[in-house]
């Protein structure tokens, strides 16, 4: 086993050599401009750590994890369009730096590059492999409806957003570890468990980022702070808050997230004052601790030695107490 | 060997138990939208037939056919946005009946689709028709660039054009039959074969579906006549004319075809007169016969009976007589 970083290096490494630039130019630069952008490459490494835990040497699941890291900025690509958003990572977002035709080729082709990935494993690993990714990757669209959808609508409830950031974030986290597993040729229990735990890690790891974008350290979150309260997210701090409050507070946090004040200090500041005073944010913080719980209940029915398993739990651990 | 109508009737019942509407609608409403639409379902019924022909039961590759038909409407849908069209089969584009986040995500959906439609095949099948499918995909998305790519550019040659129309439209008529002989388990050889025979169809396809815009005849021809004359493309009909004419013909020619006239039916019936003067009319007649004869030729190295290459032959010819 390596050390996280020891991943990343190997996993950016790989990725170096894929990266070539290609013709037609104007389709495969910006493939390659937003798989350099950066980022944690967290899915990818999950997918290494994930086949040398069960046994196989990490460099045989690197195709794998390349792709699970072409698909991901292949929805990031696509979903930066539909949220118009005009930076990624502090740099353009390619449909800013080219155009919105270009970054939906771009991203179609990415879409097909993804799959060609799994083309160099033997026909019954590529055909699972491809099973997985086609069911993860249409979740994730499916994810990203829902999310599109409760844009608009008003009675959006817990269980349907969880299910919503399951299918948008957690999925994809089980994927890349399950992708792991099936290259190592784990056994079928192992591969559904290990996709347990990162779909459990993932959930957690999306309230957090919901957490963090509201109580996050200015200094060290990427993002701006309260950002979603800027942009009338319906997250599961807006959600509980709304369960946990009464029908003069519901309504008056209701008409908060329908405005959109020049002065967002004070309107992040009082969305603040009611997710803390309704007990949405201690709630938050408890829902984050009971899916990681979760994911490590999960990690004791692994057929792995006790310090792998001591691994993925120092693995989740850290994750879970990030600030950024 | 069914007749050509009994496949599409066959195709099409196949499609309707495959179009269920499923959640998030927003999701999936535009993707039965566009699959019900119509169409001559030609690609998926040259799989059928395929099949048929290397010796396996055409139902054997219904699956394989409708990944093909999903494709193609993908890529419709996508290419409608980029190409900001307000119809398709004489309906309300996708985009334009919803919008165009819908259209980009239930696009990006169904190319997934596509994959999952071979997963009923065993491994090594699927990993033949996923790989197939990837290469052709890819390189319809290289088209498609291509073609953006030459609006802007005024220095296109015959051969880049060739090889935009092969890689745009080409590609996966021969991808459709090859698909079919893959199903039936054919030889290597005969799978290459198959596959230049659609590669020479699909381009003399292309060529005519150019040819017809400009000298179709208005009452059977399903587009408007002169449809790429009144957007400027660069077809094969324009860049021979442009090859074939003196100095003073070209810079006139050029100049038309940088104009936006109100009057398009003068700017039609010129261009017209300058493709059949400079012999362009002609020379585009003669690329067409020259590439179903390739198609045809390539017919003879076929190991399959006469009888069978006949009916190749009657739908290839019946496809270049075609006035729609």
């Amino acid at each position: 086993m390596l050390s996280i970083e020891k991943y990343q290096h190997e996993f950016i490494e790989y990725l170096e050599t894929y990266s070539t630039v290609k013709e037609p130019e104007n389709l495969y630069a910006p493939i390659q401009y937003i798989l350099e952008l950066g980022g944690k490459r967290l899915r990818p490494v999950l997918t290494l750590m994930a086949a040398d835990i069960f046994g196989d040497n990490y460099k045989h699941a690197l195709n794998a994890a390349l792709s699970i890291e072409v698909f991901h900025n292949f929805s990031l690509v696509h979903d930066d369009i539909m949220d118009d958003a005009p930076l990624r990572r502090g740099h353009e977002t390619v449909h800013e730096k080219w155009d919105v035709n270009t970054a939906i080729l771009s991203g179609d082709a990415m879409l097909i590059m993804a799959y060609q990935l799994f083309e160099n494993y033997e026909a019954p690993v590529f055909l699972e492999l491809a099973k997985l990714f086609s069911k993860t990757a249409l979740e994730v669209c499916e994810g990203q409806q829902y999310d599109v959808d409760f844009e608009t609508r008003t009675d959006v409830s817990v269980p349907e957003y969880l299910k919503m950031i399951e299918y948008k974030t957690a999925v994809l986290v089980a994927a890349a570890m399950k992708m792991g597993a099936i290259v190592a040729k784990a056994s079928k229990e192992d591969q559904d468990n290990i996709y347990s735990f990162g779909r459990y890690l993932g959930i957690a790891f999306q309230l957090q980022d919901d957490y963090l974008d509201a109580f996050g350290d200015p200094k060290t979150f990427g993002k701006q702070v309260g950002g979603d309260i800027i942009e009338n997210k319906k997250t599961y701090l807006y959600l509980k808050a709304l369960e946990f409050s009464n029908e003069e507070d519901s309504v008056a946090l209701s008409q908060l997230f329908a405005s959109n004040p020049e002065d967002v200090t004070a309107k992040i500041e009082t969305a603040k004052q009611y997710f803390v005073n309704s007990g949405s944010a201690e709630a938050t913080k408890k829902a984050i601790l009971a899916y990681t719980e979760k994911a490590f209940a999960v990690l004791e029915s692994l057929n792995i030695p006790e310090p792998k398993k001591a691994i993925l739990k120092t693995f989740g651990s850290n994750l879970m107490n990030r600030t950024v």
